[in-house]
């Protein structure tokens, strides 16, 4: 059957891949849970991030990091980490323990603190120099509304700076940043960012079905997708496809 | 104490079932992840759902079909799998896929595409000279109102022509079909439907504790309820029989 | 890094914790499952709770609390599984229920059945004797709004009578008891329940995460938090330290 079938699926990309990436969340898992996922969906991770300070906390963090090794898997750790040594004002002690662990991806963010933006462009900057950067755009705080010019400006400014991509901040819960509180798409900014900036530029945070729905039915099986539940890579990959209800009319024979 | 209770709580059928079935739904779970579940949850379990065309993608689909066949558990494809194939014209290399993984229950649906109701019933018909067909009623489609007594005309017509059993569509997040948008049950449907068709040949997709209840309520312990996450299938046993607050006073000695 | 960032971190209790306690819900985890989960979160769990009757039908109970055991984490069966019991005049046969388990925690609630409170008070100061005891104060029933004095009242009856902890109950969907069913906190009983009962005594049942985010800001990095998911633990250690966006700033250095 998966023959059969793979040749009549719309083209996806294949890793290490450039665009199509699915981005997974690593909330704390364990160095056996870990494996248990890749077995299944590793040609479906092209990277993961451990989600927030938990890489800090988890006592598992080496062996962990030695089972996405094997499975040729990037790591890196959730921005707010690197906000929390910014605002020790110890940057280079992060970048020793980057070193430390042999790490290679690094999200730079601000959704926490108020880094002023010439400055997190600098960071992007430096690290770029020997990381592949990620940097996050969009506040984490529910309140604070950042107009579709503004979000360009900023992701224009830190592409130039060295990032890699940008990631469209949605939170874990996919409530703020691109999206209303209710978790439905802000669709007049996101169209209004994609008329500047291009789509396999940015990484778009999407842990809810009907956002991942959304985006796939606007940009296509190889649109960049982050903040992915382990759980949910395999569902995602079927959506992507047109293996799954919410999709599958898009990519059938007419 | 586990003699004790199981004295004192109200009949559940044991397995084989043909009536009380939970049907779980398996949306890319590790051959170990697999193993875990079934070890703990297996006496409760009397079918599996590998959800939407997973299987199609999964690396791990032989070893992980071993892993059920050794715990005695029939396993078959999400019916949207049937339906992709269908759109492809290639029912019968369908059919050779199950033969290929050895499957022995099929599920017909028609909540993605349009399928004439006759051709839906024959081909339900021709599977069921040699697979346990369960066929799916209801549309995927929110904006797709099914009036009650279609439901039921529906419902009878794929059982005379061969369904084991017919399922009444929730989707996975138990928002359609059977439910409102909120999750609400259309309990006036339930109730109509119920007049016409034997409760023992409707499997009702309840993802959803509050829709559980519902139908534990509505027809006690061995009602049979489907898309259950694969971790919600020990809390559900406990609100079949009443080990659990929201049912318990249905079961207690008065 | 791990050193580093732990000498910067709000200071918090260490195990066998009287304070800061994290009370985890396991709804029906297999062995391995345990096992995987100890073995990343062990340091942050305080005890473990078998929701609701789920022990009385898991069918791998015993090596399960072996696993618990090995970790050194106490763990109790769910109130209402004692309430069953309690409804079918079985009181002395759950205490022999526990000690053939070797169990030496107790939950005693009234979340589903009507009990009189001095019947439940004499019930407390029974097991008090011989184990140790959390009693859990609300209903269980959306409808039954309890008022603040009351609350207050039932608390310090049951600390009297020789309960550990008092247990705020929210089941485990967050909709009841000290939330109203949207998750929202009623923050006015909270504050009254303070004002009459010391914070150290008090476990919050608190499954969502803008809940615990709430009991961090009011109480601190050490309040009691219960029925947490085992997958959330991790999660939660990050927001009690300010890892995390929602509650690093609390934490920071100004």
């Amino acid at each position: 059957m998966i023959g059969f079938v793979a040749q009549r699926l719309p083209l996806r990309t294949v890793k290490p891949r450039t665009t199509g990436i699915t981005m997974v969340m690593d909330k704390g898992l364990s160095v056996n849970e870990t494996e248990n996922f890749l077995s299944v969906a590793s040609p479906y991770v092209d990277v993961v991030k451990l989600g927030f300070g938990s890489a800090a906390i988890s006592p598992n963090l080496k062996p962990k990091l030695e089972v996405y090794r094997r499975y040729e898997v990037p790591v890196y750790f959730g921005g707010s980490l690197l906000e929390w040594f910014y605002a020790h004002q110890a940057v280079d002690e992060y970048i020793a323990t980057l070193k430390e662990y042999g790490l290679t991806y690094v999200e730079v963010s601000d959704g926490t603190l108020e880094i002023p933006h010439e400055e997190k462009c600098r960071l992007i900057t430096r690290l770029a120099k020997d990381y592949t950067v990620f940097s996050e755009v969009g506040s984490k705080d529910a309140e604070k509304i950042i107009p579709p010019y503004k979000w360009i400006e900023l992701m224009k400014e830190e592409l130039e700076a060295g990032s890699r991509m940008v990631i469209a901040e949605a939170r874990e819960g996919g409530n703020v940043g691109i999206y209303r509180g209710t978790g439905e798409v802000r669709q007049g900014l996101v169209e209004e960012i994609l008329t500047q900036i291009p789509a396999e530029k940015i990484i778009w945070e999407a842990p809810n079905k009907s956002q991942q729905v959304f985006f796939i039915k606007l940009l296509g099986p190889n649109v960049n997708l982050g903040n992915i539940s382990y759980q949910e890579v395999i569902p995602l990959e079927t959506l992507r496809v047109g293996l799954r209800g919410d999709t599958m009319r898009l990519f059938l024979p007419s």
